[in-house]
């Protein structure tokens, strides 16, 4: 097991990384004055794991938990699944002395996640990512949310968990095109913070689609930490943190274009970040064999290249929405070398265009 | 115009209480890239102060605000109005360099703070409180929230203004009954915080029933004065800030019983700080004869002595759900003497009965 720390004072807190850890009971360990758990989690991952999460909760001194099942996929992170895990909570008898745990994807995290920041004006809670999407990326950093039919993430608040419970033995069940939508995040990572961590991913992307364990985790434990050094810098996204949106704009587009849950979000973000290179090619911040490494890469991950056939004005309409817009201007994030990322509000929409058109089916 | 300052590090902001404040185009200072404005009110005060706020929020500079209108009354803190208030944010493009002014009562505040606090992970917002019970309470110190059906306040989230603007010229308007309301909240600072701000209140009830407007910006400022000082050394509740619940357990469970808007907030929290004082009696913590200021006092300012005539077991029942309930079991804020809170969780059952078979009709 290796063990990093999200460094935010007060609210700092540590994310394990190894095999076997959902059965680990010193790492739940909740606040002294815990009364209850609920774990929120859904029908494809509570029998696989839910039992393991639940005896390692009794072992660390705890009830047994309240488990609360939400859908499956992003309709999950609905107003509806929101108000029934308040019902849920509610039924329980669960006070401010309570704590969630998120034992699941990035929808569950997330939804999980957003629930403990409001209830009762907000309680603590573990995330226990079982993809490899939330492992290394969206159980990391404290952004919880739920969607709005006008926009992804709409609805949300920073909200740090107290631990990251990492087991990479869950990416044994994962199935392949989820696999892949993890491997964009974290290819996502050496792309903008990382060029070693990038030759690294060229050498061992193989390694990665095959499950190799030692790869994983340490694919896992890089994006974790080069995650956490954002998050330190800037927790709410004011400034730096910005860049770990590199695709997400174009990809976001991508998903509500679509219909969330049609392409997964590390699929959207994979061709997101393809127009994105294209796009830092076209302002003269990347050169064209760069341009051509990130989408070499991002194929052989099994990922989009391209983006779905839209047209390049539902794409510019889609993305007005975009929650880094400032001023009614769309602001994007650049790479500025392979290896280093910049926030850009001052792009001609004419390059915007050519962008997204060079990577659309 | 006086103004004293909420002390919370980055978080501290001004409160601004004074006649004519509404008009103030500097007081609202938009922060530097405020891109929109949308200022939330309800269709009863919007006819008053709505045209007013919009001058000067254009004097600061900024574009014509979009207006959001809610319901009227407690219902409005619901599911349902936040959904229409974060349809029409987003209908009208408003990102996160938006700013949320509440104007309006403690409904208004709470429920648009709350809106502030979760729209695109949390944008800030101004209150405009223009009710007393708003002013010298509810706009000050950052608590949030919607009701749901099995409580109140249940879901919402710490969230402080960057200011607040507390114009007593709008207490003009204000219902004989809703300005009693807000008296129940200003002698409840006396009663838990300054024993001699009780003594001007008993010298003066007089002059804030018939809206001496010296005698209410006095009041108002030595509340908010108070709840300051207490907010300042624990901003999330996690000890001193309960005192602020005073009267509040009993108050709580007495809207929940009879349906909220029933009893008026305000109307609620005097029987329950009548029903807090009878407890503190037989905690042996208070003398009898300061239990009697209490009564008298609550009479005196046209508010309701003894709750409503619930059975007991009722308002043991309505209590348990309490937020400040921990392992299970209620705790009540106790006076120590007048002008001096506690809050205890070890009182017997039997204690709690007979305090509110006294209290009650």
């Amino acid at each position: 097991m290796q063990s990093l720390s999200v460094t935010l004072g007060e609210r700092s807190y540590p994310i394990h990384i190894g095999a076997g850890l959902l059965d680990d009971a010193r790492l739940y360990a909740p606040p002294a004055g815990t009364a209850k758990v609920a774990v929120v989690t859904n029908a494809t991952v509570a029998p696989l794991y839910l039992e393991r999460v639940t005896r390692a909760l009794e072992q660390a001194g705890m009830a047994r938990p309240v488990t609360i099942l939400v859908e499956d996929g992003e309709k999950a992170k609905s107003w509806a699944s929101l108000e029934r895990v308040f019902d849920a909570l509610l039924a329980a008898h669960c006070g401010r002395d309570s704590l969630i745990v998120a034992l699941g994807g990035g929808v569950v995290g997330d939804l999980a996640g957003f629930a403990a920041a409001v209830y009762q004006r907000g309680i603590p809670f573990i995330q226990v990512p079982t993809t490899l999407l939330a492992q290394v990326d969206s159980s990391v950093g404290g952004k919880t949310a739920i969607n709005h039919p006008r926009g992804k993430n709409m609805i949300g608040a920073f909200h740090q968990p107290l631990a990251v419970i990492a087991d990479v033995g869950t990416l044994g069940t994962l199935p392949d095109r989820e696999l892949r939508a993890g491997i964009a995040e974290v290819i996502k990572h050496g792309f903008i913070l990382d060029l070693q961590f990038v030759g690294w991913l060229e050498a061992n992307i193989g390694k990665l689609l095959a499950r190799d364990r030692a790869a994983l985790e340490h694919a896992v434990r890089r994006s974790c930490e080069l995650k956490a050094r954002v998050v330190a810098a800037d927790e709410r996204e004011s400034g730096l943190r910005a860049i770990l949106n590199f695709g997400h704009t174009f990809g976001h587009a991508i998903e509500a274009g679509m219909g969330y849950g049609e392409w997964l979000h590390g699929e959207a973000v994979a061709s997101g970040m393809v127009m994105a290179a294209e796009l830092s090619v076209r302002a003269g911040s990347l050169r064209q064999e760069d341009c051509d490494r990130v989408k070499a890469l991002v194929a052989r991950a099994g990922l989009p290249v391209q983006g779905p056939g839209l047209a390049v004005d539902r794409y510019l309409e889609l993305m007005q929405g975009d929650k880094k817009a400032a001023g009614g201007r769309v602001r994007f994030i650049l790479l500025e070398g392979l290896g280093h990322a910049v926030l850009r509000g001052d792009l001609e929409t004419r390059l915007v265009r050519e962008a997204i058109a060079a990577a659309v089916r």
